[in-house]
C-alpha cells in the first residue's frame, strides 16, 4: 500500500467496532491502545495493568523482566540495519526501559516457502552479533515455514529475559508534577529511513536507521539517578507522541514539551514535510525519553551525555499538575498545541 | 497445498543447498535439523549446543528455563482447541520437558488486516484461560498488523520463562544404555485431527486434538524419579520418531522400541492408513516420552498413571549400547526396522 493513501491515513474513526482488525491496530497509536484495552487484555485476564514495554516479576528472589516483540519490517534489509539486528535491539531496549539488563534472548522465525537461505543466514548472523554486542545471547528459538503467499518473506519474534538493575524503580505510572522530561537524541530517524528505503524516495540516501541497543545508556541513567529516575520509554511505533502520552495517561499527570528543544534532524524534517508526517509520530529505534525528579536532572543529563547513545541528550520539558493525561507542546512561534497519539497507521511495517 | 502431493512428500533430497527455504525446513524432521545446524545456530553463535525444547540458565541463583515457539496452525479453530490454547500448551510443555514449571508467558501476534476482531477475542481468551489452567499468566505481549495477503490470518509466538524444579536434571543428552523409555499416552492425535479438520476428511468426526498442558505430569515425574529421570520430550512436529532420534543423537546411544507397546488410537491408525502416513511421524500435543534409569521405572510409571495426562503410560522400549544415534523398532511380526526422522514435510502447519 502507498504511504500517502489518504483514505487509510485519515479514515473516519476506524475502531474495534468495525469487527475487523485494521492496519491501524498495529500502529502503536490510539487504535492499538484500544484493541489492547478492549479485546486482548481482558481476554488474557490482565485488564487494568499499566501497559509497559516489559513485565516485571521475580523468581526465587531474582528480579526479572520479560518483553516480546514481533517484527514485520519491510524491507528486511535497510540502510543502517536489518530485521535481525532490529529485532534484537527492540527487545534489548524494551528491557532497558524497565531498568533491566538483557540476560537471555529467544528468537522465533515464521518464514515463507522459497525465502533465500542466504538472506536467512545474514539475518541470523546480524541477530547473533547484535545480541553479543548487547552482552547477551540467543539461547533458544523456533522456525516455522508456511507456504508461498501465506507470509511476506520473513517475520521475527524476539523475547528477552532481563535482570532488573538494583536501584531501578521505573514505571510509566511514576511521573510526578515537577519532574523533568529528558530526551537522549534525535527523533524520527528509523521510520523515515524505512519509508525512504521501501518507496525509493530521494531523501533515502541521507537517512540510515538509528537502530541500536540502549541498555548501556539506561544502565548509566539508573546508576546516576537511582530512584529519582521515574520512567523511561523508547519512542518506537507511534513515535515520541505515543511514548509521552502513555506516560501521561499511566501517571495521570500532564506533560509539557518545548518545540525549540526537539531534536529533529534536517533529513527527517524534509522527509516528514514531503510525506505529510509529524515527526512526533515517527518511530526511532535509537533514542529514549525519560522522566526524573528535577533535582536529579543535571546529574542525569551529564551521565547521558557521557555515553555514545546519549551524547545529544536534551531537557525536553516537564511534568505538570494541569491537564492530567495530556501532552502539550510550546511551539516555536509561542503557541501551545496538544500532542495527541496518532489514531491509526501512517507508517505500516516499520518494525 | 495438498497433503498428498507426492512431489513434496518425497522430493529428492531437498536441502539447504537449493538456496531456498522449503516447507520441509519447518517440519521438525531432518531438514529442520539441517537448517538449524548449518545456517541458524552458527549464525547465532550457538553452534555445538545440544538442541533442547528450552534453554536453561540462571539469574542471581534462580534456576530458569526459556522456550519460544511460533504457531502457524491452519485452521485456527479445530476440534479440541484453537491456536491460542495450543500456543500456550506448546510453550508450557517445552518448559515442562526441561523439568521447569511455567512462571510467566509472553505472547506476540502477527495479524492480517481484515482479521475478525471476534476471532482475536476468542483466541486471546483461550490463551488466557490455558495460561491460568497451567498456573501461569501472560504478562506481556505485542501485536503487529500486516496488509491483506502479507500473512494468512494470524500467527502467534509464545515464549515462556520457567523455574526449574529442584531435583530435575533432564537433558536430551543424558540417556544411558540400560535406561527404559516410557510414553505417557497415545501418539499422533493432534496431527491427524488438524488434517481432518483442514481437509474435511470423514475421519475428522472421531478425532479431537489432544492439546493440553503437561507440566503437572512432568512435575509428578520429577518428584517420583529425581535425577533418575534422564530425559523428557514431547513428540510434536516430526512426531515420536523425531523425539526419539533427537535423544539418541544427543546422547550418542541407541534406542529400541516395541511396536506392540505403541499406543496408536484406532482413528489415528485409520487416518494414517488413508493418508499414507506413519503414526510415528505425526505430532501429538498431549503426550511425552521419557528416558529414565531402569531401577526408577516402576515408581515412575506408577506416578505417571496417577495423573490424568499419564493414565495411559506404558514402557515403550530401552536405551542400548548398540547402534548409537539410531532408533530401532521391534515390529509386531517379529522383525526390526529403523525408525528414522522424516526428511521433510508431510503435514504442514499443524502447529
Amino acid at each position: 500500500m502507498s504511504v500517502a493513501d489518504p483514505a487509510r491515513a485519515v479514515c473516519p474513526a476506524p475502531s474495534v467496532e468495525t469487527g475487523r482488525v485494521l492496519l491501524g491496530h498495529g500502529s502503536g497509536g490510539r487504535l492499538s491502545a484500544e484493541l489492547l484495552r478492549d479485546v486482548i487484555l481482558p481476554a488474557f485476564g490482565t485488564a487494568g495493568d499499566v501497559p509497559q514495554d516489559a513485565a516485571a516479576f521475580a523468581v526465587d528472589g531474582a528480579r526479572l523482566a520479560l518483553s516480546t516483540d514481533a517484527f514485520v519490517v519491510d524491507p528486511l534489509f535497510f540502510p543502517g540495519g536489518d530485521i535481525g539486528a532490529l529485532a534484537v535491539h527492540g527487545t534489548v531496549n524494551d528491557l532497558a526501559m524497565m531498568g533491566a539488563a538483557p540476560v537471555a534472548l529467544a528468537l522465533a522465525y515464521v518464514i515463507e516457502e522459497g525465502f533465500p537461505v542466504e538472506d536467512l543466514r545474514r539475518i541470523s548472523a546480524s541477530a547473533g552479533a547484535a545480541a553479543a554486542a548487547a552482552g547477551t545471547r540467543i539461547v533458544t528459538g523456533d522456525t516455522k515455514v508456511v507456504g508461498r503467499g501465506a507470509a511476506d518473506g520473513l517475520f521475527v519474534t524476539t523475547t528477552g529475559v532481563g535482570r532488573r538493575l538494583s536501584g531501578a524503580a521505573v514505571s510509566a505510572a511514576a511521573a510526578r508534577p515537577g519532574d523533568v522530561v529528558l530526551l537522549s537524541g534525535p527523533i524520527g530517524v528509523h521510520g523515515t529511513a524505512i519509508i525512504g528505503a521501501r518507496e525509493g524516495f530521494g531523501f533515502a540516501a541521507e537517512l540510515a536507521s538509528d537502530t541500536r541497543p540502549l541498555h548501556r545508556l539506561a544502565a548509566a541513567m539508573v546508576a546516576a539517578a537511582g530512584p529519582a529516575l521515574h520512567a523511561m520509554r523508547d519512542p518506537t511505533r507511534g513515535g515520541l507522541a505515543s511514548a509521552l502520552n502513555e506516560i501521561a495517561a499511566a501517571s495521570r499527570a500532564g506533560i509539557e514539551i518545548d518545540e525549540a528543544a526537539l531534536p529533529v534532524p534536517a533529513p527527517v524534517a524534509d522527509a516528514c514535510d514531503l510525506l505529510g508526517l509529524d515527526p512526533l509520530h515517527v518511530a526511532g529505534e535509537g533514542c529514549l525519553v525519560a522522566v526524573a525528579a528535577a533535582e536529579a536532572a543535571d546529574d542525569l543529563l551529564n551521565a547521558m551525555r557521557r555515553t555514545p547513545e546519549g551524547e545529544g541528550a536534551v531537557v525536553l520539558g516537564r511534568v505538570v499538575g494541569e491537564h492530567p493525561g495530556r501532552v502539550v507542546m510550546h511551539t516555536l512561534v509561542g503557541g501551545r498545541r496538544i500532542v495527541d497519539m496518532l489514531l491509526g497507521e501512517q507508517l505500516p511495517r516499520i518494525c
